[in-house]
């Protein structure tokens, strides 16, 4: 299925989870995300393409800072404007398809704006729509007409999916959006049939179904995620964001004879094996109901390079009671990340363009009786060489892990100081604390209000904002509570105390304090 | 001097400190910088200007909220463009105009944009650069092609005011801004002979000079505003924004020989009488060297009515040894506020666009041995007719006040909580602290960077930022102490206890609880 490019071939850069502004302040890293999000953009750009196609996760950060947003709208007003005409057509209501748009039609048909390639992008869980007026970052590039920004329900309950159906001379695709919705939630409205794509009434099977999606596709939890077959077996391609790994090449659904094409992220986010895979985009060509996904690798990417090692495995290395068997596998670690730096080398001498410190990962799982060194010392050898010095070295303990009890659902327990070589997931805590306090406490602000439930979608979410969202969520709850009773005077003391609570909370959580006393607080309040 | 309006007339739409966002969470006064916004640049259209000048604090908040910037974005695109064409061009060199930004060209000439009003703007002291970009919430307008920010220096010693040369038919305008700076600097800058004015280089003469300019223009301490007469004599008139009090008809400094208009704010942002004279925006026509200030009353300003009891003042009503003294006061209270509501109501009538609830203040000097009543009682009987109900009556004594002896500099009663009846400002307890600190205490870090003029700038912001801004500052200061000391471990931390530290050192103030631990954590964090 290789279709030549020609007047009916539309060709979409098809990219997701780029993050602008992770890590944005680190002095190494800080422009990773900027530096890479123009070489995509230039890529569409020199392959001529009719739109970029993005699948969330646009900005990392749901308020991304003022450099970030700046740095955003100078790459999109820098690539994405200028003469060349788009070629392909609307023919949907644009009022259904950007609804909730202040300028609810596709940006490069407004008169006032000169642009050559429009970007369709769908809202990840990073830029999702927040706070009273449920704007994400994504509506601002929307607003100020560098972006449209689809694919947004705004019932919890049911989806009724309208795609946006453009035609380039024979060529027509219907276009479905989906932006990121808790998984839980979302798994559940798909169990109960709420999920609807709607189709075109005309000629049905005369379209290409392109549906971009931003939730979990590995199984998290039993209901976590979001199985393949949940989808319309008439989609032709799925582009699935949120999974960091790149998978770009589409491969098949047999079951659903659809394809999905998982792009990946275009910066490492998660020192994982995931991540390490090499980070493309896809130029994706699609001429009548024929499509071929072209990998374009990406050039500025940091590399990123993990290895694991088991030190049990080598008993004739290291042997627990050797007094000196710390050195040893200090020096072991040592020729291990030398031997990474090298092909790290060797990997950028063929790239120019690459940034030249690599980020290196080396997981140690010192099961077995072996003490962990001190991983200070020795990120200072490598400050220079690397990108990440202070997380080089990962020490774990695989086997005592899997070996260990379930964690007691004794909040009492629960809520101590971590031990030592085990770390507390606040989304474990929060989820069992629920549990217990469901049944055995009486909770009439939460449990009158389903907050069981609620909290099962805050903690799919990354584990640092959990507790914030948690907080925000609760005090959000407690204050509606309080005006409906009409006492008026303690709002304005609750929103005072709304931020230090947030900063709080972050604060307790990167310090694994998460107290008993702190989480009461917080949750009651 | 009234000038026929013709080809050769410049027609500008001048306003200022417009404050979006201010008080956007009140669910009364919540949209009421975002609809007058709309009527300003509603009037921008209708009266067909050739542009608008705004003198500074667009936005309230230096980093506004998402809601903010996304209604802003909407306004300008919304009011802002279009196929009128513009009929002046620019004859200066723009690369110079707008040298910070990445677009350094006036938007209406950006080949991609389709402007029909450009709208030019300094910064204010709400809304001017921070952080290690140095970007303010301006240039997220500017880099979207909205707005053209000018008037910024870069240097903090040193200012050469490069005019934007403007020309329409034979009229030519040298539009010189200088965006605010702390006024003791800038105070200093002009003592020393660092602020110079750029002059075209032919035909001087032939130039009208206008000048835009955010600072104190009245005397808040020696150094601490910007006398009139620093400014150069050349300038035809000046446009000062800061001020909100609304005195926008032109007049003249006589020393000088240049006009001055002052438009004051478009909201009313402290209950002050300044702000309770009608606001206005001005229809600047110029022509050659002549010009004319036409003055537009805002319509949809929410009005305000303040007023002054002196309690002192009516022997006959009130004996402060009568047991229901009280209830006569609080009586006589509720008399004036029906008096004023039926002022505000008057005058409503006749304005339509006008909200409905207007801002009620009344001032009581209870100096003379009378005792304040219950202020959230009397409030609760005005809560659904006024916008302000919380603080409609503000209990004083000036007479007392003025006999106080000054606050003694010893930081140690400083910072108790203050006696019930004053109000400790954080700007003078900072001051004094550091007073009394440079002179006893060792402070390596802080006296070797001047921290002592340095603190002087913040105190000059609102007194609930100064805290914050000192916070950050010093943070800021320390973290690049560290830096250099290359002990880069403690950074992270720092990051983690910067946001922290920020909220609480707010909580406190808004608690009134400054006390002595905090100051000096957080001083010499």
């Amino acid at each position: 299925i290789t279709p030549a490019d020609d007047e009916d071939t539309f060709k979409i850069l098809v990219a997701t989870d780029i993050h602008l502004g992770y890590m944005e302040k680190d002095p190494v890293r800080g422009n990773d995300t900027f530096v890479t999000f123009n070489e995509i953009l230039d890529h569409a750009r020199k392959n001529e393409v009719d739109f970029i196609l993005l699948g969330g996760d646009l900005f990392h950060d749901n308020k991304p800072s003022r450099k970030t947003v700046h740095s955003c709208l100078e790459s999109l007003r820098k690539y994405c404007m200028g003469d060349r005409p788009v070629q392909f057509e609307i023919l949907s209501d644009q009022a259904v398809n950007f609804h909730y748009s202040k300028f609810p039609w596709v940006n490069y048909q407004d008169e006032n704006l000169n642009i050559s390639i429009p970007v369709f992008s769908i809202h990840g869980n990073h830029d999702d729509p927040t706070g009273a007026d449920a704007l994400c970052a994504l509506d601002i590039l929307s607003c100020a007409g560098l972006l449209n920004h689809f694919g947004r329900s705004t019932s919890v309950e049911k989806i009724d999916i309208s795609p946006i159906l453009l035609r380039k001379g024979r060529t027509k695709i219907a276009l479905y959006g989906l932006g990121a919705i808790p998984d839980e939630r979302l798994y559940r409205m798909f169990v109960n049939k709420q999920v609807t794509m709607l189709r075109p009434k005309e000629d049905e099977d005369s379209w290409f179904n392109l549906f971009v999606i931003h939730q979990n596709r590995s199984k998290h939890g039993a209901t976590n995620y979001i199985p393949e077959q949940f989808l319309d077996d008439f989609i032709n391609l799925v582009v699935w964001g949120h999974e960091h790994e790149c998978k770009i090449a589409p491969f098949k659904n047999e079951q659903q004879r659809f394809y999905i094409s998982q792009p990946g992220s275009s910066v490492v986010t998660s020192l994982s094996p995931g991540e390490a895979v090499k980070k493309h985009i896809g130029l994706l060509h699609v001429k009548g109901k024929k499509m071929k996904m072209e990998k374009i690798a990406l050039e500025t990417v940091r590399t990123f390079h993990i290895e694991d090692i088991v030190l049990a495995d080598h008993p004739d290395l290291f042997n627990p009671d050797n007094p000196n068997v710390t050195q040893a596998i200090q020096a072991f670690c040592m020729e291990k990340v030398e031997l990474m730096l090298d092909t790290a080398e060797r990997e950028r001498l063929g790239n120019p363009r690459q940034p030249e410190k690599p980020i290196i990962r080396l997981r140690v799982d010192y099961a077995g009786g072996f003490e962990p060194f001190s991983v200070h010392r020795f990120s200072q050898k490598y400050m220079h060489r690397v990108a990440n010095p202070k997380d080089i070295i990962h020490f774990f303990r695989r086997r005592e892990q899997k070996e260990k009890k379930e964690i007691d659902l004794n909040f009492e327990k629960l809520v101590s100081r971590p031990a030592e070589g085990t770390t507390l997931r606040v989304e474990d805590l929060v989820k069992q604390y629920f549990q217990t306090a469901e049944k055995k406490v009486q909770l009439s602000l939460l449990t009158e209000r389903g907050m069981g439930e609620a909290v099962q979608e805050f903690v799919d979410k990354e584990e640092k904002d959990a507790i914030e969202e948690l907080v925000k969520f609760q005090l959000e709850k407690t204050q509606k509570f309080l005006k409906e009773r009409r006492t008026d005077a303690v709002e304005e003391k609750i929103d005072e105390e709304k931020k230090l609570f947030c900063s709080l909370s972050v604060h307790c959580l990167k310090n694994n304090l998460v107290r008993k006393k702190d989480c009461i607080y917080l949750f009651f309040y």
